[in-house]
């Protein structure tokens, strides 16, 4: 794909409207956590919609309900990284996933005495919401979480590459863990119709068109000293490992974490330029409610950890522009 | 559109796994409802989605996070009905419609005193959650909800369907008030490819076909006494009343509630054969956070009573099949 694709993208789609807020959240946290010596990860996680109709009402929607990546930024929290949390607006996150908004109404009773009304966690769930209450509160207290979210494949595009240019003045320190799914079509501006498509006009026929693949510029221009994780979902295990691999060899980043729709939440594939792992859980971890992006994250941490060593004192980051 | 197609839709797309299950509590639900004397009302909420792949990755979907159905279902309840909420998987619902899971998280506070951990809710936020809470609790109590949930298109009709067929005992103190966003296109099973559209082969074109449009047999035969609402909602001005009155000629129910995408949270239109009413919230209102699903809700509860009052003794139900 030629390299003005991308360029191209950027020049056709607007940012979205929160974009300038989120740039300077995005400039305070990395500079914050650099000043620290902190690493950061940015986590992208859900999936992106690709709007049909520029009042939109109909968009063609990736699955993804955001499992894999608010799991996986609470781990990162454990290791000690600063993360960046950019999601699909709705999608799970972080802590509050655990619990669906009925469920934690369900935990609560309710006190009146006269004009003091108290409302109380029943103590039955004092059990469960507690260590997730208390990790919740540190990871916030400490400012070491930040949330932005996105909802199209445009908001998306402009978010990342805002992001990297914060992260890239950490140098390998950062780590970006691009967890969510994110659309391979889209209709581009000037075909969207303006209004709600009448069903009277006939059943439409929808022309999707390629996107640019990102990760070319991403990996090449935006963050070229950053370690760079991204994901590969399939139904075909045959398709599984060939296209991994196929990613790797194309744009030279540090490893692809490979996993097909059916078996995703006890069995990935971590696939690096050296070496292939897979990671599963047993019946018995998958009964005891482990999540799988625990041992994901540790083994990605060990590694950025065994990268840094070896780059040693070699990085000189360039200067921020503070 | 030929009768027989609604009829074709069933026969080629399976009923979703949990149908059964569904149908059992719908069942009780509406027969302990009728034996009460109670009215019941229906409540369809959020978008529906149709599956490009049948491993699904990928998915059209109307837009819809459920605020209309969701609020309305509360007003309802206030109003003495019973309701059956059915609703897109993961859209908002009654009650904790009123809070994302990461702000129920911020308005706990933790006491740890050696062993005994305490969480309670901080006093600021108890007036905002403790009348949520109580109405919650009460509608609970009193079983006089059930939540019923749908993703696909195909398993929308069908949970449709299973309804109506409890709801028919009713007669007309049954109310259907069909708010959810659901496509007007669909891909037929057939057609559905089985793995994940690969990017390789170029962009994929996507033939849509017409819906058949379940309103008619609906209100035809399903339940052909119910007090039945269907929602309009466009991005046209121009287009918003003809329609609305088509729909009202077309399949012969009780009202179609208009709205525009743009403004649909302050301004709605109740067209009815007999009367075109519009229901606009002042801007005081708006800022003061008052649901537009109120007005609509006391209004509709007010032309369902008075067609109660005209069909009097006049409707004998069919015996349930108990």
């Amino acid at each position: 794909m030629a390299s003005s694709s991308w360029e191209e993208f950027f020049a056709v789609h607007l940012p979205p409207p929160d974009y300038e807020d989120n740039r300077s959240l995005l400039k305070e946290f990395c500079e914050r956590h650099e000043q620290y010596g902190n690493k950061i990860v940015l986590v992208t996680s859900g999936g992106t919609t690709v709007p049909l109709e520029h009042n939109t009402v109909r968009f063609v929607d990736n699955f993804s309900a955001g499992t894999r990546g608010s799991a996986s930024a609470e781990y990162f929290l454990e290791h000690g990284y600063a993360v960046i949390f950019m999601h699909r607006q709705k999608s799970l996150e972080p802590f509050t996933r655990h619990f669906s908004g009925q469920k934690l109404l369900d935990m609560l009773d309710i006190q009146e005495r006269g004009p003091n009304t108290t409302i109380t966690v029943k103590p039955d769930s004092v059990d469960v919401l507690a260590p997730i209450l208390l990790r919740y509160k540190a990871a916030h207290a400490a400012g070491a979480i930040l949330h932005v979210s996105f909802t199209t494949v445009s908001d998306y595009f402009w978010l990342l590459r805002a992001a990297c240019e914060c992260l890239a003045y950490l140098g390998p320190r950062a780590m970006l863990y691009l967890a969510a799914a994110v659309s391979d079509f889209y209709i581009p501006k000037d075909k969207v119709p303006t209004h709600k498509m009448q069903s009277a006009s006939g059943p439409p026929v929808i022309q999707l068109h390629l996107v640019p693949k990102m990760l070319a510029p991403l990996v090449n221009l935006w963050v070229p000293t950053a370690y760079v994780v991204s994901f590969k979902l399939e139904t075909d295990e045959n398709l599984l490992i060939p296209k991994a691999r196929l990613a790797l060899e194309k744009y030279k980043h540090k490893m692809v974490v490979a996993n097909l729709l059916q078996s995703r939440h006890h069995r990935v594939i971590l696939v690096s330029p050296e070496s292939t792992q897979e990671l599963v859980l047993t019946r018995e971890e998958v009964h005891a409610g482990v999540d799988i992006e625990s041992a994901i994250v540790a083994e990605i941490v060990r590694l950025h950890s065994d990268h840094l060593s070896l780059m040693g004192e070699s990085f000189s980051p360039p200067r921020s522009p503070r």
